[in-house]
């Protein structure tokens, strides 16, 4: 088994060792004479602390990054992204998957959850560049009111490479929304869920259409609907709740059902602004993630949790809201903890995923407070060093093949410009 | 005349040739054969853009960056912010000043408007690391109800140094706020900002208390108040402008004031949310700035561009609100405009102030929408080269003396540790 040494690392504002055997925080603390098959020398002048762990995203969107931006929500939809998403083949998706996975490395994520068409694309580019990720299988209406064939194709494209796949990628369980599955379909994906262990990942109260809409249908909530049709559980990842009752919130605390916050796409939408004070007294489990790069426009979650906390604080009318504590564990352990990941804290027998912070930033100093400092003035140029899963993604900033993954990124972008 | 090339650049999406002579641009377009002393070869992988104009910060703050976070207002400055400062030597300022400076250099600010203490320590550092200021001289009522000893001195200091300055550093009149300075301290600031024809620079309307205590005091509000005693003009800057009325808009716009937009700090200190929509509908001159560095805590202008735009569009309810466009010009064109510095867009003639940005990074592909990428994309890893008044501050991501700028600054920060 492969073991590393990072030497001199700052944990917790002590100076320590940190060794890595195979995929595993071995020891903390001070070696001496072990031996390592690599070695990284911080001299005390890097941090490490737990990376990122996204909870809702759409990787390939990058491709769309920028396309249609300061517009209303339908327009946004139906005349810009729609159209631009029909003609995307799975070589844009891969190429703009691998754009997205350089962003989340650059910027300190290990893991992302996805829903996407033509996932296999995005499955081998998160394995081929060593991050862990959650890839959806599709649930969407077509015309005939069952998941539609693009869909139905890629679903099982998906299954086809999931052997294949090494364990850092699982496959969850993905139906759209209330709005674009019908409750067939919904029920479907609950039974798979349960049948297989599989995690379920859906929208869930993103706009208050969504909401006028389903109680019209229905007589209910979204959360209250699908808690009915067995979609609400431990095992459930609901991205957006923005617009969420307190009967919702009772819901999801019973079921332990874990929120997906996405702060910037909320805002740059105008889906409304998350409840966090009362997502926080309801005792929900909170996790962070940054959308797709349409509607957001970044994959950073240090920027994400800046957002986070300063919208809640903002919402809510108290500074003490979405502490700089509070904000970091959501943006890691609490996510990691989501998706079944045993990492997201810097502990022996762990999973090995971190980050090294390059404490000769400026945005690092003073430094009084390296978790406040990350959360409201960090940038991505603080990190130096990504490792997930015992193996060094970045080092010194630079990831393996970034030129050629930027280079087919914008090519695969001139293709969606040449089609509109 | 030292003449400069900047080879093979992106201008507006299209590949140029762009000369600096001396402090301006001298020419836009392909050159051949023209002597240069200096060239920089873009090979059109960057792109050239006007650079950030802050128009509020204090600067030595850096040194109280994540030294009291998550607390409310009153305990943050009285229990915490203020005991600190009471206690900053000159030293300290001159350190915490170039921590601050170096940070904005690298996240592409070239300017700042600066509100503090021991001016000439802050003075000093802008002139020797070559970028754009205006240092206030401060008026802070002592209990004397004049300014206090340590303004008087550190002002008279200030007017010393002044004439060794270079012309990129401005002197502005800063009365710090209408709670703070008795009603004959403002009326001198206004008259000496008439005799001199300095900027006058003052937190206006930061929060509701302030507006209420204003109005019981002087039956104004702080924007009326002001007005009425000579200080609301073309050459007024005035911070925060969270809780203006319509009259007060009017007021701003009848004389063409300049409103310094802090979007973070408002709203990390729950200040309120800026009113964007009625602002600019109202016609006012809208400059962008980072306030502090303990209540924002970053002095980025690219993360304060996506804090103003997805705080005014979740403000007003509508995604239209701040576009791209109209946030990267309040921050560049807008904020030079303020300070009659003949800067702000990159044109012949114009004083050379510019970024080349990196279009080699994740954030900046897909690459429909530069401006776009800019203000919802990037962070400060995207800049390459900050170049002002015509000398290169940043080479790749590179400021001569930042290893010493960054001890120096954590020495200072565990001077101000060791105090309390």
């Amino acid at each position: 088994m492969r073991r590393m040494l990072i030497s001199d690392v700052v944990l917790n504002g002590h100076r320590t060792d940190v060794a890595i055997a195979g995929n595993r925080f071995e020891s903390i603390g001070r070696q001496s004479g072990a031996s390592f098959d690599s070695v990284i020398h911080c001299r005390g002048r890097m941090a490490i602390v737990p990376p990122f762990y996204n909870t809702h995203t759409h990787a390939a969107m990058t491709l769309l990054r920028g396309y249609a931006d300061d517009v209303e929500l339908s327009e946004w939809l139906t005349g810009h992204i729609w159209p631009a998403e029909a003609q995307l083949t799975p070589e844009d998706i891969y190429a703009g998957s691998r754009v997205a996975i350089l962003e989340m490395i650059k910027s300190g994520t290990v893991f992302f959850n996805d829903m996407y068409w033509d996932q296999p694309a995005t499955a081998q580019a998160a394995a081929e560049m060593g991050v862990r990720a959650a890839i959806g299988l599709l649930y969407l209406s077509g015309d005939e009111g069952q998941t539609n064939p693009r869909s139905r194709r890629s679903n099982a494209e998906l299954l086809e490479l999931a052997p294949d796949l090494p364990d850092r990628i699982q496959i969850t369980e993905a139906p759209h929304s209330v709005y674009t599955v019908p409750e067939a379909g919904l029920r479907a994906a609950a039974e798979s869920a349960s049948q297989t262990g599989r995690i379920l990942h859906i929208h869930v109260s993103e706009t208050r259409q969504e909401n006028a809409d389903c109680i019209a249908r229905t007589g209910r909530s979204p959360v209250a609907y699908l808690n009915d049709l067995g979609l609400i559980g431990p095992n459930s990842i609901l991205a957006h709740c923005v617009h969420l009752s307190d009967d919702d919130r009772r819901i999801l605390a019973e079921h332990d059902a874990v929120v997906a916050h996405l702060p910037a796409s909320n805002m740059k939408l105008c889906s409304g602004q998350f409840d966090h004070a009362a997502a926080r007294a309801a005792g929900l489990h909170l996790t962070l993630g940054t959308d797709g790069a349409a509607s957001n426009n970044s994959l950073s979650m240090l920027t994400e949790m800046k957002l986070a906390s300063l919208s809640a604080k903002i919402r809510s009318g108290s500074p003490t809201e979405a502490r700089d504590h509070d904000v970091f564990e959501m943006a890691t352990a609490a996510g990691a903890r989501a998706f079944g990941i045993d990492a997201g804290r810097i502990a022996e027998g762990l999973l090995a995923d971190a980050l090294l912070i390059d404490l000769d930033q400026p945005g690092l100093i003073a430094d009084h407070n390296l978790e406040s400092n990350l959360v409201y003035a960090a940038d991505s140029s603080v990190i130096h060093t990504v490792i997930c899963d015992g193996r060094v993604l970045m080092a010194d900033r630079r990831v393996p093949g970034e030129d050629e993954i930027l280079e087919q990124g914008r090519a695969a972008a001139a293709r969606v410009r040449a089609r509109t």
